[in-house]
């Protein structure tokens, strides 16, 4: 806490490794692009799992879990997947002390371990459709990485879904779109574009990739979890039909989605600022902290006693509250740390307070101070942090809405672009050699092809051949 | 569920097999020795990690997550630990397209690269104690696997607490084997035994290891879980030291303690019978299954609508409860179907119990079955669902002690390991060659010293050597 964290307008991505780093919630590991994560930023992993796991429930999915070592010939079933996934996997060629006689990679995502067990579960239209999840770890070898954001090892949920028609399996990768853009938006508080991938950025194996896209305070984007509609490919591959109730044996249509730690990094680049984290209460470990303050043995007690019964009145009101009792260091310390770890409210309660039956209240976003009344504070406090919650949302969209940019022409692109950054919609000719060539001159990639209804003639920046609408470009993560 | 189960008395370990094939636990992979944890497998061990990660953070404790990989000089850093997981390692050796400079071996347990990680954590007394649990896959390349019990990879939790004291590390190791203790007994409903396990038999690394040892319903032991005292051998492997209060710098104390997957095996054996499983309430993913019966979409509707009014009223009282509405089936395979999977309640609603607003109720566990008033059974169901589960905890302590026995000559142990099993309390000379000698002889391992008092002289079966108390010995998984 000596040191102050760099600036953001100094140097964002040191300001985000300072951030993550010294805000605990991960550090690098002695393996070769891979992260620990600590404590503080697991427990903020486990609120999103929470709440993800129990959306897909509510949507009819259950957990399972399947093996992490995939036998290498797996992967080359499905011409695309194996093309896209190869560079990047790590294989165990030896085990139990001896070589294998087929090596085993580990799983970079798992729709080919998942579809040859498919081939078992699935005879009849009786057993479909197949609503499975699975929380994992999964090992992409990736050449720079960062932490949370591209990372060797990282841990995600990947839903992989059977379905006997064409239409039930783009249903439900609709579906599980606006799973990830609720959970994004009401608990991660980060406004999300929705759409499809281009041809060139979908999902190898994938018919079709859906995605959502957050903007990051550095105003650039971030893909923060992706649905695909898989077609009938992995089926075929791995031979998986079903006899219909008509008595035909026909292939099954396929969805795979995920979200991964990935959205750890999209939380602290979407609210931090120059003081650290910023975290929206429904996710935050520690929605409240309540620092006492005294420099006698006797106002300790006395403000230690007000803290205990405020944080039981707290708990029983559904507020995940902690009492920061540490001795050996002073308040203002206390509270640089809990302002750099993001903690929606802080409860400032000295001797003065206590006599007048009041606390001080500061909010983390606004970095506004208040008294509250003491005996309201159990009361008011779900309300309060439910206006956080809202208020960063709001600000969050108020900042894209800021840095979306219609722009109409290449001078106009690249200008913006270098000056002003963010989500660019603009006409494109749909062909991939000019999303190539947009991107070898630029850095800037089709983000999405938007889900509204946003359609309006033009013509592509770079070609000026005709465009049926536009689509949304950025630099990305 | 056309063919009948393997009886238990015929061929238990084909019986286990069945059981949990057909009864939807698990089923094996395309991977060597590996599983595929089904829905309703994996439901029942969320279940089990719902409870045990309360437990353990209402003892202090809190995640994180550590890499999956680990360099393989980092498990030579322990002498003792690599000799022991030397044999069982996976090894990475090419990634990204490459040979690695530098192998990695996936983790068959993580105490190195936390204990490398820790050296970074801690400086001072004040950053002690350290209370982590990792929910985690782990490998270790086995050469006889059999579904849950022991397979190359696993799913497990595993805690690694680093302390300032001896004392305090001691203190720990027995509090997480008395959390397994009571999980083992108040949730899966299975006795066991505490106690200490032989130099012969400690973890690889320890200075001692505790355990829970439960028997199964063929008379073999298992071991359920493992809590070790690691004094300061990881410290002064990865030369983890702290300041003092008294400013001196000292090694830190360690423990590491875990559970795995194992656990829904014990459960399977603990309980089953030869209709299938019987499963504890309070993990059961359904507790309560529902089956309309009906011949005519009069009566179906009249049975459904029934069925639904329950359920409404169930879910309210906290009962997890599932109505079973599959058309195409006939109640009676119905019946089986959920008998085989051991939900412990059953509720039959034909069309005379809507019009008399009764139900049949059937126990699982005890196979009775009787009618019971519609109108109450929401209110009486979780005080039936606690009755049933003290039951299965009261006839498997019944169990144990019937299959316990003192036996005091070479001979007597001889032949009451072979003619009955289960746990023989005989004395021991305390050496390792003995034991292994007793080992070799008759496949009878020492489970572990008992915890309790029950200290008596005597003389070892075997050497007729003095000892100062019993231990005991069974044929174990």
């Amino acid at each position: 806490m000596a040191e102050k964290l760099t600036k953001q307008s100094n140097d964002y991505s040191r300001w985000y490794q300072e951030v993550v780093q010294r805000g605990d919630l991960a550090d690098y590991a002695p393996v070769k692009g891979c992260m620990v994560i600590k404590p503080y930023g697991y427990a903020l992993w486990e609120n999103m799992q929470r709440e993800l796991d129990r959306m897909f429930k509510e949507t009819g999915h259950v957990n399972a879990y399947f093996p992490m070592l995939i036998p290498e010939s797996f992967l080359a079933k499905e011409a695309e997947h194996v093309e896209g996934f190869s560079p990047e996997l790590a294989v165990v060629t030896h085990a139990g002390g001896k070589k294998l006689e087929e090596n085993y990679v580990i799983r970079p995502t798992s729709e080919t371990i998942i579809w040859d067990t498919y081939k078992k579960w699935i005879q009849s239209h009786r057993d479909l459709p197949i609503l499975v999840n699975q929380w994992a770890n999964v090992v992409r070898w990736e050449m720079r990485t960062r932490l949370f954001l591209r990372t060797t090892e990282f841990l995600w949920q990947e839903g992989h879904t059977a379905h006997a028609t064409a239409d039930e399996a783009q249903e439900e990768t609709l579906r599980m779109l606006e799973v990830y853009r609720c959970f994004s938006e009401d608990y991660m508080a980060v406004p999300v574009l929705t759409g499809v991938k281009t041809d060139r950025e979908k999902f190898a194996g994938a018919v079709r990739t859906y995605c959502i896209e957050a903007l990051m305070g550095d105003k650039k984007a971030l893909q923060a979890g992706t649905s695909h509609n898989l077609g009938q490919n992995f089926a075929k591959a791995f031979d998986v039909t079903y006899l219909s109730s008509e008595d035909k044996r026909e292939h099954v249509w396929a969805t795979s989605w995920g979200v991964s730690t990935r959205l750890v990094g999209a939380l602290v680049m979407a609210h931090g600022d120059d003081a650290g984290l910023v975290l929206p209460p429904r996710l935050a470990p520690h929605q409240m902290v309540m620092v006492p303050i005294y420099r006698s043995d006797e106002e300790r007690e006395a403000t230690m006693g007000a803290c205990k019964k405020l944080e039981a009145e707290l708990k029983a009101a559904g507020v995940r509250v902690k009492i920061d009792d540490r001795d050996h260091l002073r308040p203002g310390f206390k509270f640089a740390e809990w302002e750099l770890k993001g903690v929606p409210l802080r409860v400032e309660v000295g001797p003065r307070d206590v006599a007048s039956e009041q606390v001080v209240l500061a909010q983390r976003h606004s970095r506004e101070k208040a008294p509250h009344p003491m005996g309201s504070l159990a009361a008011d406090a779900p309300r309060i942090l439910e206006e956080i919650q809202r208020s960063i949302f709001e600000k969050a969209k108020a900042f894209r809405a800021e840095n979306s940019h219609r722009v109409d022409t290449w001078d106009d692109f690249l200008g913006t672009l270098n000056e002003k950054g963010g989500f660019l919609y603009a006409h494109w000719d749909g062909t991939t050699e000019t999303e190539a060539t947009i991107q070898e001159k630029t850095k800037a990639t089709i983000r999405c092809i938007p889900l509204d209804d946003d359609v309006e003639d033009g013509a592509c920046i770079l070609t000026g051949k005709p465009s049926a609408r536009r689509v949304v470009f950025a630099r990305a993560y």
